[in-house]
């Protein structure tokens, strides 16, 4: 897996606290959600969102780097496999300007 | 910012389909609370996954990198610094092999 | 629709703090969203729920009331709707028993 | 608990698959935010919800109403006691109008 200076820096915090005990791939997945929900709380009540967007982001970000790594997996790697499958379900001369799920398409 | 293929290859393909105009940091994050909920269904009734959690992690990180993207802000970056916040929450010795939240510790 | 102590209070409550005008469609559906996660955040490490769970599950309920009131729908209604189609999805013969998903039945 | 025919059907529903021995809390806890996100994807592009809001809201009350009844709480009941704790945090005078955070009036 290539070199990821936060990463590396995740996995001697978690290791240093002996916390890797919590972090089962379903904790990890819950807590995917749960931080989603309090950066979505940034944007509650208006479209444009306070100060903690940047903390929240990172909090998601962590525990998505932390579950690649549990399930070894590569998150640049997983994300360009997925493109792939996205670009098939939506052909630029389809989807170009459209927001249209793809089985409507 | 540090390259990322990851990062470029979303760009492309977001410009190629004129998506940007739906891409407001409002709509990403919930596009991302959104996903976190897609990915928690692999382990809805089970704490080992289904085979999609490779493609639904990656769709959180997907939305996670157009959101940082969108607000200038750079991944790695941001969980360093919030790792550094976190680390004053919970230090070492206090919070060692315990999963309480640090106003409980 | 059926009298409802907790919509009732609920309405009042909003309407004495002039919050209606926050209150549209899409931002009750991000608050339950959020709700959700906060929820969640009670299992985050245990299957046991902290103390909060009930709290927690009341503001789930609280905004779930509030969109089916925004969007003039009986919450008893829609639930027993729903259920009439997912009674077809999952036929007692062939569900019995079984978590998993309709389509692999 | 007072009579809803909703839980009554839903009671009826369960034990006839035989899945309550899925429905521990901590999957109750996750379905619902599972299904918040899903309702949440009726207003991912758009403020204006797809027609699915209907059952996607159905589904978030019908996991709300399982997990309360799981842990012998009455939705209506903790809805209105949560409210009280709510009004406390936001009194009229200086709430009204106002969507700020009560750790902010």
């Amino acid at each position: 897996m290539p070199e990821s200076q936060a990463l590396d820096a995740l996995r001697q915090f978690v290791l240093e606290r002996d916390w890797g005990q919590f972090h089962s791939p379903s904790n990890l997945a819950k807590s995917i959600s749960i931080e989603a929900g309090e950066l979505l709380e940034c944007f509650q009540w208006s479209d444009s969102p306070t100060s903690e967007v940047r903390d929240e982001l990172a909090d998601v970000l962590t525990y998505c780097y932390l579950l690649a790594d549990r399930l070894e997996l590569d998150p640049e790697e997983i994300v360009l496999n997925k493109l792939e499958k996205t670009r098939e379900k939506y052909p630029v001369e389809k989807a170009r300007g459209k927001s249209t799920k793809y089985d409507n398409l």
